[in-house]
């Protein structure tokens, strides 16, 4: 898979994974996120910056709160956007997907934020889309979420500044996760010390050697010496099908709580992309706690996505204009 | 229960009910009313008050019309708005309801606009909100409907001017209304000389001594002398829960048709808060006639809810201003 | 029928209908959406020329794609835009579709955009509206789409130029095709040399003589010396009604493929409304292929949706003027 996320002088013209991203590029994004990070607090919350662009949400799998962030995103950057839930749409009347999206395209739409249960989705739209569109992947199956890693990794440097002085520990189900996915990559990339995946065995990837982390089953080994514990959220299909006894057994070997949390380095900060399931992988005195920047998190989400998307567009107006 | 919907200045926060509001801030809302009243008949019917701010109505509870009025009035005040379906969304994931409204706020949203049906429901996440939040009630369950009596009240001044000297009849359900519960409020502290309540036993509440209105249960004699008649709406699900007999019946007891209207005062203003049931609880004559303020009602929601979003939204810049 | 969508000095006030409407008027559509194509291109796709305007989609019917074109149009005139599912809300309230109007009307709503499954709803509002609300018609029933006909004009003048040249054919399911009676309308209102519907007996309309148009039930004669091909969507419908055999006889029949293409002429282009149904009226390589306009008229669309929504409101505010 060549990197067709980039343009020609390495600039983001898609947003689709980290993987193949180097750490000049992570640092861009952060420090652009870092300049839209101020702008939350000013009385007025927003930029003209993409006034009279098109944004589309592309949601083929139903997700309000990543929806939101993009949409609140797009907003404060001024241009305009439009939800379509894809599902229920044009599909519906037996139009192909690639059809729909020729279609929007022709509308002059300068972006794709898309949304797919399936991996590979946001990729395969990148491929096809007309050379005006940008394509930013918000979640594709088991495969990445970009946009959650690199909010993630922004949190960390508000708090830990140097990443090669970091442990940092995953918890949960990495298998399944395309936020862990992402992260490792993101992690990796900008070079921290040590990444630690902690889960149980059937919720662990088999590529855990060619990955660079280090893996324990047990949670209590594996919080020694943590600078930041990000824990994953358990999808409760996972326990239906078989894959994990109970929420209750669960949270007993791999949920986060104070006794845990204490075995970490004594100011190690607590992350979970959300929504939390309080009880099963995080306690609530964990995730209302003076270690948690979970809602931060949150808060920085709509950094970044102003970033990323301020980004790509900003190549493909300059791709433009050296085509005119 | 204190009131939190002040600042310590005395300036509304938050609007979550008449109760125990004083009469100079409801003659404020509406005077503010006033001013955004004019701006609808202008060439460009908006102004940029609150651009940069974060509205998002939470409608717990479907309600086209009234999620559309706000819509309307925060665009008109250039804000940006997101309309969240809660009810389909995080909270379907199982995340708690705070934890769906602390990872909005985390959002830098200015303002809640809430529906819900259980009575409480915009006060208990007014008491959880962060400083910067501002949460505006939209109604819930049967306690309290504030911007409905709000626009209620301004018709009324438009027309009859000197709340003292008038007599206002509510006719209808008043047992289950949050509109006529917070109507009897706002008619009460904006001293008006008589207000009276007229419907069937079993529709009125058992307080009706301490609200200081006048009951009564036959409609002919509770309508003379009237310079306002406010018609409620009869829920259907009241009549199939057996608390009513027919529509029909309804109709002939509590419906308000010409001759009814006769017995009040030549010039008494007929006021439904919508959508009507012609011939239940008023007929066609009367409702399309030219006692009716019905559609008036309608326009000044409008204002009504730009005063309030903006008198909520500039109280809260003014304390932020002061912590900084 | 008297046309009531001009206003008393002959300009467009509602567009409901291409009947009734002179040359002269739909010229004037093409070259003010001439201008807005432009404005697709530059950096800002955007202009004032509606800030303040309320526009309401009142979408009966479901329709994504057409939603989205008027939704966007309205953005790039910088309207403040509400998309209300009208089948969904106060409708279900037991509220009648007039009350519904009149409440929407009195919140200064300046346009209705109206999409409904019944043939005359556009006109039926357009009769009932307050003066100073425009209504668009953007399909109703089998009856008229007439923004989807202007588009198709501008998109046969844009690659045809002089309409009295031409030869233009329309295939498919003319007698339920609301698009297809529209551009009939508006191909001999312009002037087109020569008008032919090709198309089975079942689905061909009784009053083709008066339509002045000429019939073809074989579609390799009906094509020969063709300068524009019009494929309709097959509605799916129409098969299981029993007045169609099978997808795969009407592809060999009415279906247009490669070769029944070089029977036109050679220049011939290929139009389709859309979403086209690949492998049943036609073939993906004529759909891919270079005659084929297919998703310029999707870009198309959007200019004229401008031209026609900034003329209605002109109109309007000049009206109001001359009332003031």
């Amino acid at each position: 898979m060549t990197n067709n996320q980039l343009t020609d002088s390495g600039q983001l013209r898609h947003f689709l994974t980290i993987e193949g991203l180097k750490r000049p590029l992570l640092t861009e994004i952060m420090d652009r996120a870092e300049q839209f990070s101020s702008l939350s607090n000013r009385h007025v919350k927003k930029v003209p910056l993409l006034r009279g662009k098109t944004i589309m949400n592309l949601f083929f799998e139903n997700s309000t709160r990543t929806r939101t962030t993009f949409e609140l995103a797009a907003k404060r950057l001024s241009a305009d956007v439009m939800n379509l839930n894809i599902g229920t749409s044009a599909t519906s009347k037996g139009e192909s997907l690639l059809d729909t999206l020729h279609n929007l395209e022709a509308m002059h739409t300068d972006m794709f934020v898309v949304r797919h249960s399936q991996s590979g989705a946001a990729e395969f739209i990148a491929q096809h889309v007309a050379p005006h569109v940008s394509v930013i992947n918000a979640g594709d199956g088991c495969h990445a979420h970009p946009t959650q890693a690199m909010l993630d990794m922004f949190t960390i440097r508000r708090h830990k500044h140097h990443f090669p002085d970091l442990c940092v520990a995953i918890v949960g189900d990495i298998l399944h996760s395309r936020v862990a996915r992402s992260q490792i990559q993101a992690l990796a990339t900008l070079g921290v010390g040590e990444i630690r995946v902690i889960g149980p065995k059937t919720l662990l990837p088999a590529d855990t050697q060619t990955l660079g982390v280090h893996v324990y089953h047990d949670m209590e080994t594996g919080l020694q010496d943590v600078d930041v514990i990000i824990m994953l959220r358990l999808q409760n299909e996972r326990m239906e099908g078989g894959l994990l006894p109970s929420s209750r057994e669960y949270f007993h070997s791999y949920g986060l709580n104070k006794q845990k949390l204490s075995i970490a380095k004594a100011d190690a900060i607590v992350m979970h992309p959300g929504p939390i399931n309080r009880g099963v992988e995080i306690s609530s005195a964990v995730a209302d706690g003076p270690q948690s920047v979970i809602l931060e998190q949150v808060t920085h989400g709509i950094a970044i996505r102003m970033a990323v998307m301020s980004m790509a567009l900003a190549s493909q107006s300059e791709q433009n204009e050296s085509i005119i």
